[in-house]
């Protein structure tokens, strides 16, 4: 019988605090399709200026977060798009920005570190001047942290110098930031140094900072004049959405701080799987909340059996490719919860490999 | 000084009652988009059962289960869709079903009471057999209560009757339900009964039945996977969305039965502006919780001068067009807001016609 | 055994004249997609400056030339157009500006004359400032003559109302002028005078002008240099493309001229089927190359049976709904045919009403 | 003085010949839109019949071509096409499958030789069975001979790998064969064995072909009547457009003799370009009709500055990145042609390279 449950598939498991569920208990809130709903235009407002940006508008997710901002800068057609080939908005977006939104992409490949090689991006922008084959480029997107490349941080330094190349070629740049406060906390830089180049910024209030829904994005005036309209057009304008921005405002308040925290037992939960001889993990390039570990080829183990194993104990972790696991950390997993898992993993290890063994 | 309130503008202006925060406040909630919130589940599960269809998806509003739905229905391009000229989707949405949907729309004329005739909608269908020239039409989509048409209820027997020419024709009927539970309030009928020729339905639960955010979508199971799908495309995945649910839970339990009210409400209500002799009001089109009336030719008056009189006394209302005023009723709108209200009205109606007088 | 064929169809049934064939086996040419075609621009050359815009496009189809311009004036997303509701481009163009576009259509009932009230018009512009939940409208389309209302043509001073109206607010006006040039003869007034007004206008070159094959588009510099790309796009961009352009510069010298003559024709018809009992004609309505005629009701004629019926002696006609029949005149039917088919018309419509008769 | 042109910029370039002059002058058209055009369908059947498929659609161009035969396969929103990074869909095309048809495109690294790594392929295929945030995969594109790879073959036993890769995951599999002929040719292999593994397959008429206008698709008779509509909706579909077929009937019968002519040119000019010190060329890479050769590093020579200067002499090349140049051989390019092209190349070279010398 499970009676403990270690959920280390995403930071988006988390629940509820009790002070956000206070918080939405008592928000005073209004119709935001109507541009009343107070609660929703504090929290717009301080996190705009804590990103640093002129404006915000709260969106249900991440997905139409990046959505709305990839569209509006491609508002024309015939837009192309330079971004990651490993970035979540080509992945994990279900190509949305196409297949909704008429966009194309033009991938660069995802360096180890997230980041793309700068003369790559200048060789695939296309500016047509005459041309009639090719698409018009109109916006570059970074991922910070990199979810697909091991929650790695982008620098201050290197997305400076995108942005510099993006106003030189009269370029947007776009930052998928869903978890750029898990990059500021572990680069010790001000987030809103961190997006300072960017024209726009998704962030996700329901990652590691916990709030139960919601993202945010920021940009100028005009950015977010034009995204509020596409957000009514996708079907985001919600009504008494300050009981949800309630939550994200504590969520701001209470978690960034523990940020630093998660990223502490990613690096201890890194540093333990190096004792599991089936297993790889290079626990120097944890930067953040997320592990990523390897099978060792030759094992016995699949990271889907091994997923399954760790089920029974209650410990859940996300296949992603067919050699490794995901593991992410957030607030509501104690540094208890990491050595329980860490003994669950050894014990489902061997519990696979020895099937005739007196553990199974 | 204003001191009190009564806002008529539209019925999504309902605050969250003490049940709904107590709701929200204890939900038990999980990601949603990994399928795991139990509360999500069990609001989905029940609102199917009132609806009569196998299965609901929680959405952000009702704008994104009307999209979905429409692009579920029709998603194979070179897709048509016949809907009146005066329906929420084709003058309230953004034109969102071609504009990202690439969907035709294909119209046809809303009679005052919100139908359309059923052989107009016949000749209006195009099912190309060889055809190189059409669209080919996929879905009939009517609206219960119109909301453009007053608020005006459709009956069973009319919307059966769509249903059997959509079968006939082998397309797909949805309706959009925003205030069905208004419909099936003022005509007595069962809500499942209302929507059973409809192949999918989206009901809003942030109107008439005062949950703070979301619609529900609800079809067969068929069609609530691709819908799903295209959810998370939109971005109207959401996380821990049981607390929305939750709230929307009890909008169920406890509100429907206050729509009665509502309607007795905007009768009064309509009554009472047959006394002001510079307005015109049909009382007896007054079918549930929506009053429309009209400033008559020759007047001083007009919708915006009238409705910026109001505001002054704190009584807020809707100007619809270059004539007419649109009123909503709501279960937080008591029997003294309407006599308040009506007496503003003769003040401001006053106050407008007699401006060298005492009242300015 | 048919041993003469007359049809009626279309005026797109045309062959190619010995002029033509000859222009095109000694065109000079070479690769217009790379802008070297000495053919296609001079034609381009000369038809810009008959309808009296800066510059011109040749398209493959009046269909492409249409979705072009519709799509050039719209190029941002969320766009509307007004359109009539009984237009070509609403009606047979398979909701391509939808379906390809993305621009969402706002129609206005077409009067049998092929206009739309003018205050209709405007009460259908949507120009959003802060309105979060329109598309916004950016184009109006004319159709001249207009083919769905009998080949109507559409007065200079109309066309200069709805373009007045269009400055107004900001918007474009194309003319959908796949018979411009029928309208222009029959009103004589100058083809340019005609389209002064407007944006961009199509005009079918293998319509009454019996090219084989192609449209162009006029409008200004920028409103081109778009078109090329899209035509690109769209796939419309041809390599030795003068080869067409040749012919399309004979049917604009030799075929204008003959136009008035078709019109002569089609007077002709319709006065000729005035005798037929069966068959109503308001020839007073013939302002074109057009004839419509309705079956009388309560006859045992349908337009299908009687098309059927003069197929057997050559004569080729268009059933258009459950009650009318479409002729269209152009310069390779003789007055002759005219006669000969109005001789078989009342032989069919004998066979059909007297089945038993001896005719059968 | 210019007295001689050798234009070697692409073998779109060609005049049609006597033969096809005097086709056209004597084809038998009728409106190919209402399917009455006899060459055309005698064409089409005749191309169906050599390419070994049911059926045939001649189309504008090979954009055209490729733009619908993408967009019918993934006829479903939220699709996705596999294709090469370095694909003339994906380079070329203007992103139409994206901007035009929202097909979301996933590039896999195409090899030196035009070929993908058939486990990338696999790799890159997302047939979601309950997830939620994939596109689903549905075609997979192959480009045969493969331009921007030096014009290079692809292999029969490649071919049939990616078309079992495709049945095994319920793909389709759409050949750009916009110079399929050159591939036959140059690989001794029947046209129709080399698509065999094929959906559909666009084959360009006006490239070596030397026809002056024109494109084909085959496929099974479904995906033709999609294409056929698409085609219309495109604004592909031309009236009396015999014509062009009758030229492009003489162009099959003619010319395909004639590519392994343009082969041995194309391999004469690669040898001669070894010669000339401050270039490199790969003459053993030349498998048809296409020659590209690079500027030494450190040379004073600039693409852009040498086919400007070849300009002079009326040869004519095409600068295709920052050191390389592209040349395409065609069957009106003669022996003597290539000799004086070479003759030309060494004397540019030495003028820019020399610029003070007698040369200049």
């Amino acid at each position: 019988m499970v009676t403990r449950t270690v959920d280390l598939r995403s930071d988006t498991v988390t629940k509820p605090t009790e002070a956000m569920r206070a918080a939405m208990a008592c928000a005073d809130v209004d119709d935001d399709v109507l541009g009343a709903d107070p609660t929703a235009q504090r929290f717009e407002e301080e996190i705009a200026r804590i990103m640093g940006k002129e404006v915000a508008l709260f969106v249900p997710s991440g997905t139409m977060g990046n959505l709305i901002s990839v569209l509006v800068h491609c508002d024309v057609r015939g837009s192309e798009v330079i971004l990651g080939d490993n970035s979540h908005i080509h992945i994990y977006e279900n190509g949305g920005i196409s297949t909704i939104g008429g966009v194309h992409p033009k991938t660069v490949k995802n360096n180890p570190d997230g980041t793309m090689d700068i003369d790559q991006i200048e060789a695939a922008i296309r500016n047509p001047d005459g041309a009639l084959y090719y698409p018009t480029t109109r916006l570059i997107c970074l991922e910070n942290t990199h979810a697909n490349c091991g929650g790695k941080c982008i620098s201050v330094d290197y997305t400076d110098k995108v942005g510099e190349l993006a106003r030189k070629h009269d370029l947007k740049l776009h930052i998928d930031g869903a978890r750029i406060f898990n990059a500021s906390v572990a680069l010790g830089v001000p987030v809103h140094r961190l997006v300072q180049a960017a024209d726009s910024v998704s962030v996700c209030l329901s990652k590691g900072l916990g709030a139960p829904v919601g993202s945010v994005i920021v940009g100028n005036k005009d950015f977010i004049t034009k995204a509020k309209r596409l957000r009514k057009t996708l079907g985001g304008g919600m009504r008494q959405v300050g009981i949800l921005c309630a939550a994200a405002f504590v969520a701001l308040q209470d978690n960034v701080a523990k940020l630093a925290d998660d990223h502490k037992k990613a690096k201890i939960f890194a540093d333990g799987l190096k004792e599991v001889k089936q297993l790889s993990v290079d626990a120097s390039s944890v930067e953040t909340n997320m592990v990523f570990f390897d099978i060792n080829e030759g094992s016995l183990l699949s990271p889907g059996s091994l997923c399954q194993a760790l089920e029974k104990f209650g410990v859940l972790a996300m296949p992603v490719s067919s050699t490794s696991v995901r593991v992410v950390i957030h607030h509501q997993i104690s540094e208890s919860d990491i050595y329980y898992a860490l003994t669950c993993i050894k014990q489902a290890v061997q519990e696979i490999i020895l099937p005739n063994g007196t553990a199974k």
